[in-house]
């Protein structure tokens, strides 16, 4: 089987030539934050006194689940496309990216062809075909994804929209970042959901340009661990796909831009279990009273289960990233 | 039992001298945008492609349960306690008025006392507890809290804070509506859930000042429906209590101020059914991917069940104006 081994892998297909191939700085952020205003919502920072108590932390939320698509790839997604000139987009996704470009595409008037593994979550299936995207489904490893987006960008001609290694993507999902160091005056640290690493990346760029005394960590499902394996490797690792809760964070590797943002940035990274992603989840609906998606409540895994925090610092804000959750999965939790 | 009439009843408690007891026009609203920027959020407005094309019309969907402490209830409430000297302020609420009390009175260094029924959302009560307020409860109709709210008003010397029938916190919920017309340049009506009718009013002058042709529909549920029988009346008209899932939607009476813009700027006010309540609560979750409460699928539900729904035009904007809803209730509907 074929096994993606990073965007250097999909080079080829990385055709949109406006722009180079590097990392965003705070004025890239800064730029796009002026570009999405109006189209991607300032979401919520708020203490949960609930979570505070119980965590002995002052616990800050990021309610990107507050977003219009209710996850925060709404940010970059208009960041790159209202850029793209082409007319034809096209994105592979496991879900929320593919929601995003639909519904960035709809409102941009793209013609949108997106790229979504058949366990998709039915309600991203849903949300992708209502925003009018032309669907197609693969059977198998994201790897699977990858191949037939590279076969029809080449037939096609259609800019592909890479879900976290793009420059302007990275520079999008930055402006969370920027807006937490406007929200809160003063705070010792960020959690931020990995899947590929776009949104920790922004985030980070944006943060520590603006305080620097701030850290940021990374949580992953222990199923996919790519970017403690990258980070220690010190290179692209591009892992098994293991089952996960967290549907949003299977992409198998980071990416060469992401992993330099990380490489830099990034103070820890912290694995949680299944049990851990589905306990966090619960916390937040029925202590914090938010619907969060298991990959948003990683964040709020880390700092279950009598893990080491003391790193963290007393302030810490965490990224409550989307609230695209599985009706099932939810009544399932919901009734326990 | 001693029955609420109106806010005529609660003159003697009405005790902030500051401002006149009129309504607010468009600068006042205007002046209030100003003053709840950065605490409560400029929330999404969008279509849901979904409900278009099930109601067979254009649905617009205004998030009201995306703000900070999910419900509307914060704009009126930091409208109008920035602006109150006093230290100490009281309110007494079913519950989300009393949150957003408590939630705005932690962050300007208030001393808050919310009184709520014994029977309010259990979720509600957590909350209003979680932002530091003191509680006091008491059993019966509503009527009752009024007459505690009374009693503590005069030994304390709290400022009141009243639900609806305040200009400033009328102004306050305009916001809702301001921001309506910045974020479609063109709408046919906007269908509001009514309580004491707050955000119907202070919309209703907004969306009026900025687009006169807009119509203005309210919802309420048939076990309360004392704005379609105030406007009836000519006058406010107090109605028996009964129970009804819209826990949000349960003042027997509007208010002079807000009966005196709803004679004047609303076209028709449409009863619901608990069923069609319900229903319209099942429809949000699944086809618009959000989580509402009962009192704010009201405006769904008026649309549903082949009710005569021509003279609200082709674009339509509904208030989806909280989320804070019972997990059980929730529950118990997901899994059905």
């Amino acid at each position: 089987m074929r096994v993606y081994r990073g965007p250097s892998d999909l080079e080829d297909i990385l055709n949109d030539s406006r722009i180079p191939h590097r990392l965003p700085d705070l004025e890239d952020i800064v730029e796009a934050q002026k570009r999405i205003a109006g189209v991607a919502t300032r979401t919520p920072l708020v203490e949960s006194p609930a979570l505070s108590k119980r965590l002995r932390k002052e616990v800050y939320l990021k309610l990107e689940c507050f977003q219009p698509i209710r996850v925060f790839k709404i940010r970059g997604a208009y960041n790159k496309i209202s850029q793209v000139p082409d007319k034809n987009i096209l994105a592979v996704s496991s879900g929320n990216h593919g929601l995003a470009v639909s519904y960035v595409g709809k409102l941009l008037g793209k013609k949108t062809t997106v790229i979504l593994p058949e366990d998709a979550v039915q309600e991203k299936v849903n949300m992708v075909l209502e925003y009018g995207a032309e669907i197609v489904r693969y059977r198998g490893d994201v790897s699977k994804g990858w191949e037939l987006a590279r076969q029809m960008v080449k037939s096609t001609g259609a800019t592909f929209v890479h879900p976290f290694n793009d420059p302007e993507v990275i520079a999008g999902q930055g402006t969370c970042g920027l807006e937490i160091t406007e929200q809160l005056p003063d705070f010792d640290s960020v959690i931020i959901p990995v899947g590929g690493g776009g949104i920790i990346s922004g985030i980070a760029i944006a943060v520590k340009s603006r305080k620097p005394s701030a850290k940021i960590f990374g949580v992953e499902p222990q199923a996919i661990p790519k970017l403690a394996a990258a980070m220690k490797a010190g290179r692209i690792v591009s892992l098994p796909v293991h089952s996960t809760a967290a549907d949003g964070l299977i992409p198998p590797a980071v990416g060469d831009l992401t992993l330099e943002a990380c490489v830099k940035h990034v103070s820890g990274v912290f694995t949680v279990t299944e049990e851990e992603i589905i306990a966090a989840m619960k916390l937040l609906i029925r202590d914090a009273h938010i619907f969060p998606e298991p990959s948003a409540a990683v964040s709020v895994a880390a700092l279950l289960a009598g893990r080491e925090t003391n790193g963290l610092g007393k302030r810490i804000v965490l990224v409550i990233t989307g609230g695209n959750v599985s009706l099932n999965l939810l009544a399932r939790n919901l009734s326990t």
